[in-house]
């Protein structure tokens, strides 16, 4: 069974009305009941000791999920070094929403990871532009989300390997909204949706993507990496 | 100087009333105008000789633009495998909007580029998604075109070497609109802007997007290449 | 249980004494050993009526290997237009050495697919470039084939989506000899080894490695592809 | 006239009595001398302050190359950032041998950037696998370097966006030498050859490849990149 890791911030949940309303358990527990079903599924927060991320964790971790937002730089630098080695060495990684600003993903990346946003709750409409990619499996072409955050291009992140999803929104503007990359033997798929206020981790299409992002970002077996010299 | 060769189909600005108000001349003339100040420009059609591409023709040619919609079939197989191999040479290629079924086109490709449409003059808006590239030089973050035809995700073509821009469309679609590929020595740019009774080519932007394909389209030396058996 | 067709020209073996001795039931056989285990395997050959490779057969298939050398342009366009758009339908394809120049391969690269070569019986040893890709599985770093026919670059091909083995050959060439691609909703496996006298398909790694192609290039379920006019 | 810096880690040539030999000015002289035709040429190295790379310098910069080797760590991080950051907005960064562990270039890719090594001075011969590619412009179909310190695979970068050249070795091994990436605005080209002692910089082809990689990695004008909050 894929032991999947569920790491949240979890700040906003217990300093903001509206976010607690939104997710009264926190964020990871919303995420963690849409996958608990198919995964063994562990959670961990910014204010666990080592934000929940110990070398024992990871190791034990085939899918990393990622929610951050106001506190990514209170992530220690040892932390986000673990969890950037432990992906190029087949992690998946999966993060999501504003983590777009995760110390892991911007190193990963090796881009600002910089956008354009608004907060207008406006209409999110993310089109399968990839319909065979495993990550689009059993959705339909596109999916509805009635109240959201503006994200918009440009998107300062590499040329994804695979494009899945591109957003729509009422204001106007486009959004690279599901990217995958490989990183070393990791898998990584960045996926757009999400936010503290809007409970967009209960829509059934979000949650499916998120089963099938595990599923596909799981390690495989792969050949020996060996470096260095070479007899 | 590079010489740059217009295609065009020309049936519907010589049949059907709005067309030619569009385009009294051909939307060949239309796009030459937008070019003839930098480049050597021809013109070329379905009607004439060989469909105006000749051997000689082509052979002169650094970069080919194609306008077709509703005779893709009539364009011989003999002068589309004579355009794809010239494309495979180092001849630069840009199709057009309705050229995405363009016999030369789907044949470099290898896909159906196959997509969605729906007439209804509705607002565009193009995203510069790749700021840096040589394509979008000296453009806004956005172009907005105010009457089109709607073109929808799924688009099946192989996953773009490069992606320049991605439309949103009034009524609730996105569309990769420019997508840059390498396929033998040639560069290709499928641009979707353009239609036979929307002056689109007339724009000020689209024009500049024409010009800057064209620059970056053309060939460069490159080294050999030499196949077969090796002694 | 994965759905396997092997497809083989099947005349080397019927004409050359050579080829008989490397492959006595024919290399399409020797293929169906490697995978018979695992998956539920049936073979066709060029001379079959229809090639072996009517609507049924294909629609019964989840992926296709195929093997042709000196008979490409015997296959009949019909079952070359059927395999290119089964697999644009998500059905994975694994063209084999030689099948560089099938038709349905070329047709799904759009390009000339052209390469150097030389039968020189020399050692070729394929580099895993992508450890962690799943067609390299349970491999070691490198595979070393005692005696084989050299391919050289440039190989003219598009860029492949990910590189997984990069040969090195005793005589002083380097070739990809395994490419990933997707079209469509199907995904290619280029695979480099495999000759007609040099029972290279009876090389353990390389059974191994056909066996992980075939798991990786099977379809999964994805979201709908609809195209046309859009209400 | 493109204005090019050629960062130096000078530390070999000072210390060592083959690298003076092979370099008595320093790797960065021999460089520069293959550039300085064409090109606005000025020289850095770490021992200077700032390591010659101010915020000036590296303003009035538009491609940079480097070369380090033994001491990756003596670069300051506010200098490498300073780098990392010019990149992204557009300055083309062209990373040589050893410097595939430079602090810029780790950052840049995400990725460990680990690879194989021998040093035995064996023949290294460099193919052109992208014959069409402006990198390529004026070459032969080989490189051949008699004496060479072997680089082997896995190259743990990210797949490259195009793959100019792959290199053969004498003793067995194969390497992606020459490696084409965008991040950000900036064209980025590792590039394998060089050596401290081997005298590879004074080969005529290899400094055709530095020309035509410098001519490449020059910023274009694009379009704007604003990122932040949205109107």
């Amino acid at each position: 069974m894929v032991a999947v890791t569920i790491w949240n911030e979890f700040r906003h949940e217990r300093e903001e009305q509206a976010a607690e309303v939104a997710y009264p358990d926190g964020i990871h527990e919303a995420i963690a009941d849409a996958l608990t079903d198919e995964y063994d599924v562990q959670t961990a927060t910014l204010d666990d000791p080592h934000h929940g991320l110990t070398a024992d964790v990871l190791e034990d971790t085939d899918v990393l999920l990622w929610w951050g937002h106001e506190a990514h730089d209170e992530v220690s630098d040892v932390v986000a070094d673990r969890v950037h080695r432990h992906v190029l060495e087949g992690m998946g990684f999966i993060p999501l929403h504003s983590s777009h600003y995760a110390k892991p993903f911007t190193r990963l990346m090796g881009t600002s990871c910089s956008l354009q946003y608004r907060e207008d709750g406006g209409t999110e409409r993310l089109w399968v532009v990839d319909p065979g990619h495993p990550i689009a499996d059993g959705l339909n072409e596109v999916i509805e989300l009635p109240e959201t955050e503006m994200y918009g291009e440009p998107f300062d992140v590499p040329e994804p390997d695979r494009q899945v999803f591109i957003s729509w929104f009422e204001g106007g503007e486009v959004f690279r909204s599901g990217c995958c990359y490989r990183r070393g033997n990791g898998r990584i798929f960045y996926f757009r949706p999400g936010h503290e206020t809007y409970p967009i981790y209960n829509n059934a299409a979000v949650r499916r993507v998120l089963r099938n992002a595990v599923e596909w970002a799981s390690p495989t077996e792969g050949a020996p990496r060996t470096f260095g010299e070479r007899s």
